[in-house]
């Protein structure tokens, strides 16, 4: 990207400044707009689609501008259920192709073309939310009578063990996932007033099923929440508690194995002729099957299986449509390692059996959220028809670490594979903006991003305990374009390293937790619910150079231009050209964060003074 | 891409050169190579595929080195049947990955990864063939006695008319295409000789089943060939001749749609009831139907329709598998409009078609050739369950145009569409490798490229009459990755703009040949049918600037540096840094076109003193 061809000044994206209509209906007409320099050399400007696979050009023209743009508008008509579009922009110079990966001289493949979906289930709630992801095991013991007790089972040669709460997890192999700390669902209940006063409004829950471990993600039973985080009713009072505090649900579960205590296995293993029999691979019976990553515990699903589709998913009564349902009406479902799910080598079922899980779920509940875990490349399932989000390890978490320290995943656990040197801030931009680039704008919305998960090292380990870059990090999360979720306890640097150091229990005695950082979350989460622009606006890069990432958030209520710098303490003031951005001369820019910081546009650029390490400006514009 | 930064060094394809098996089986363990240069700041590399969906690393070592590179390399098992791998090179600059598209600091997602298919039903045979099409009215007049006579039949208030041999083709308005000139399959089997001396052996029909006009998409029936072509007895005999040659054939069909006097349309828009009933889209019958493009006279196939499916593709006897049976043997279908079939607003089921016409196809000879019509971006039906190849007008034929002249798509029928500022020669290395980065090296290596066809003005007419140029898009027509094939005429520059004026008869007078063109495309196919490197070897860029184009062709026999120069004649003698291409100093490349140039390399780079304009050399590597 060169800010100094006057292309870097092109811009559209598909929220609602740029699409009349991010959600249109099938053959709904929409207006397309598309901003430009006042002066730049365009003859011409075409959108571009290629409804039923055929090219489709729409001519637009100049409906409006300003002292630095012009804004280019056409009406076009949503005919397909997946519209693609790109902008072809005729200039002396030549022609240029305008796709949500950026400026190109050339014609380009239509993979990274801007995307409507029309007649698209969205969660609407979503844009208004932001959620924490809570461990129910290490939250809080809300009733110390339903907790495991020493010896309750034994499996492997351990023995299932309560643990006193504050002291730390166990590894596997001292305690095979069985030391319990006692949290549970009446726990977390009880802490709805420190929820709400640290202001996020939507949960997501690791599996409550029940299972014979503290993750509880080797499930036995998908239709009852484990007693020992209590049971079914204690779902029902949660839900109804949560829902008089305007809090959302999310819970967990795992489409691709089950645990092999769970009776579908059990049975099937033994008898060929078992109900459950064809829901597993057995090689030989009962002891040869397919198994999750080979872990024998862990027997996984075979969808080749029509009888467990039912069950799964289409059936009125399956396990992804019977929580949906009253009374517990939950507001959707992280698929535990959907990226793996009904793919088993020759068998590669998976984007059929997504497309089945959707339109099962948005039956029940149109507005029902489906987040899939991936850790790599989601863009085949975001493309409308399968999941509305993935966990955006690739597009948001793990190009954060890397770029705030060079902590690559796997660094904990296979040094090996990590690259450890910092990613440049324009490879940082980068990445976000590929990965984004990928995908219809209205998912990239909905995409669920954290800066840490109980699959990861938390964040004040990756940064080496570094609070400023901990603090730089949580405001990318909150600035940043999709659905932010803050790991239980991070709000207070919770320290940990990888699983299960992760997973401590979370400390009430307030003399524990770091006021300052729990200020800083409580700050950036207020901002985040009371900004249209973070909420809802578009997405520009400003500027991705040397230790400095800026880029501009924009609804029509409001205009932002958020600047990340991870440091060293800066030896000069840095300066941002921003007339790419549309922002004009004079318009005057003020920090929402407090710093008291205010600057004006001069140049085309504005000039911040020295920066800290882990400053972050998140500037507001006034005309 | 930066050529003077060590990473332009790094290179892979999925040829022979680097993947021990291309067309591996599933779960067949295969050797990965990559070349890297000898002291690039290089500690490890990693093949990182992502087999059900989740990732895998696979660490290579160092087996071999020259003077220049070292081969890192890696044996991987193929376990699903789209294989999607790439590299991370981890360095002393931080990682690097590598896929099809180029090398990126940071992570992207899968689209560009390199893509191995297990268990492909490739047609091996294509590699070895340079294609030739043949508008068949317009070729060779073999009996005058099958020739549509004067007012054959009426239609749409004009008469069905002969033609004299060198008339101009009619206008629709003035003839709605149905002067005919007499070309018919007997002509075709008359005229092998010519074929064979020029060297082509395979030809390219378009469609020559029973319709009453002289392009003949708008089918009545698909079971005969019309008689004014010589009927199917005519079809045997030039099958059988043809095989004699050496010689193989591809058939035109149009899955999309029918012309309206097929009977499946006249019975269907009459009668509710009729069998064929649902095979069109009737919105009130019998006037009121969906058509391709609007044109009434072409009724779109409604692919909902299971009946329809069972007829075209599914049968034993269904017309795609009729033909591909002796006696006529065909050995593969060109699709026409293929990127629109089984597209229809809300109705969008092109991929599920794809895949059912190729398992049928297929069924019938695994070795037919299933080559799609697509103007726009074919990547999504050829990733390996789909298409064997398209129309390559965007990976190659249009970008070759606006290359050499700045003529773009569209600029005689619709002007404002079109950019007429030649593309600059990085952009035009940038489209062929965007197009080829988007599918699997194999069916990249399959992909039908031309120059111009039925559907286009040709290349004479594109380039303004300048043949230095015609004879510069000629040489990378044979000299790029896919298959070339070479439409009727342009061998001896027959003129012609747009439809119809692209559809001239081929003159027998050979004193209306340009012998000259002619003995240029005869050495240009004799080279690239003598060449293993043109036609098996991989790709790789050498540079793109100014007016030069230079790519590398590397099979395990054979060495080339291709280089094409679009002029003007130039002032200053041309340098192409080679080191990147791993080519050591010292290495003599000589030209096999017959300019009689030998170079050495020096200092990492060929002197190739001034060039004319339209020059092509192909250098092949002597050690």
């Amino acid at each position: 990207m060169n800010l100094h061809h006057w292309t870097a000044g092109l811009h559209h994206d598909s929220s609602e400044l740029y699409v009349s209509n991010p959600l249109p209906k099938l053959d709904e007409i929409v207006t397309i707009r598309l901003r430009a320099p006042l002066n730049a050399p365009i003859d011409r400007v075409f959108v571009r689609s290629t409804p039923d696979g055929e090219g489709h050009f729409d001519r637009m023209e100049i409906v409006d501008q300003d002292s630095v743009s012009a804004y280019w508008s056409v009406k076009i008509k949503v005919t397909n259920p997946f519209y693609n579009y790109r902008f072809k922009i005729i200039t002396t110079e030549g022609a240029y192709t305008l796709n949500q990966l950026g400026v190109f001289r050339s014609e380009v493949p239509d993979w990274h073309d801007f995307k409507l979906i029309a007649n698209f289930n969205a969660p609407e709630w979503l844009e208004d939310r932001v959620f924490y992801q809570i461990f129910p095991d290490r939250f809080h013991d809300g009733d110390s009578a339903n907790n495991v007790p020493l010896g309750g089972w034994e499996q492997w040669g351990f023995k299932a063990q309560p643990r006193a709460w504050g002291e730390p997890p166990m590894k596997w192999e001292d305690g095979a996932s069985m030391d319990f700390f006692g949290g549970d669902l009446q726990g977390i209940h009880q802490k709805i007033d420190y929820l709400c006063d640290l202001g996020v409004n939507a949960l997501y829950l690791t599996p409550i099923f029940t299972s014979k471990s503290n993750h509880r993600y080797n499930i036995e039973d998908f239709y009852n929440v484990d007693p020992h985080v209590g049971g079914n009713d204690a779902l029902v009072n949660l839900r109804e508690a949560l829902h008089e505090a305007d809090i959302r649900l999310v819970l967990d579960v795992t489409p691709n194995h089950t645990g092999d205590l769970h009776p579908w296995f059990m049975e099937g293993r033994k008898d060929a002729n078992a109900l459950s029999a064809d829901f597993y691979t057995f090689y030989e019976r009962p002891d040869d099957y397919e198994a999750w990553l080979g872990v024998r515990s862990l027997p996984k699903l075979n969808y080749a299986s029509e009888k467990l589709r039912e069950v799964m998913y289409r059936a009125e009564d399956s396990v992804l449509r019977h929580w949906l349902k009253a009374p517990y009406k939950i507001d959707g479902w992280r698929l535990d390692v959907m990226n793996m799910t009904a793919r088993q080598g020759s068998h590669q079922f998976s984007h059929k059996i997504m497309r089945g899980i959707r339109r099962a779920v948005k039956a029940e509940n149109p507005q029902a959220y489906l987040l899939g875990e991936n850790f790599f490349d989601g863009s085949p399932y975001l493309q409308g028809d399968e999941m509305d989000a993935t966990m955006n390890y690739s597009g948001f978490n793990l190009p954060t670490w890397r770029w705030l320290i060079g902590y690559e995943n796997g660094a904990d656990w296979r040094p090996e594979i990590a690259d450890n040197v910092p990613l440049p801030s324009d490879a940082y931009a980068d990445q976000l903006n590929q990965f984004r680039a990928s995908i219809p704008w209205v998912i990239a919305k909905q995409q669920f991003n954290q800066l840490c998960s109980h699959d990861t090292a938390r964040i004040l380990h990756i940064v080496k305990g570094d609070k400023s870059l901990v603090k730089l990090g949580a405001a990318m999360l909150m600035c940043y374009v999709g659905v932010p979720c803050v790991y239980y306890g991070d709000e207070i640097a919770l320290p940990g390293g990888p699983d299960p150091d992760n997973r401590r229990t979370m400390p009430w005695d307030d003399a524990q937790w770091d006021n300052d950082m729990r200020g800083w979350y409580q700050k950036l989460i207020a901002l985040r619910q009371n900004s249209p622009a973070l909420k809802r606006g578009g997405y520009q890069r400003v500027m991705a150079e040397g230790n400095l990432m800026a880029f501009q958030r924009q609804s029509p209520e409001q205009r932002l231009i958020v600047v990340g710098y991870r440091g060293p303490d800066a030896a000069e003031a840095a300066t941002i050209p921003v007339r790419h951005t549309g922002l004009a001369d004079g318009v005057r820019l003020v920090d929402l964060l407090g710093s008291g910081l205010s600057v004006t546009v001069e140049n085309g650029a504005i000039q911040l003074g020295k920066l800290e390490k882990g400053t972050t400006l998140v500037l507001e514009a006034h005309a």
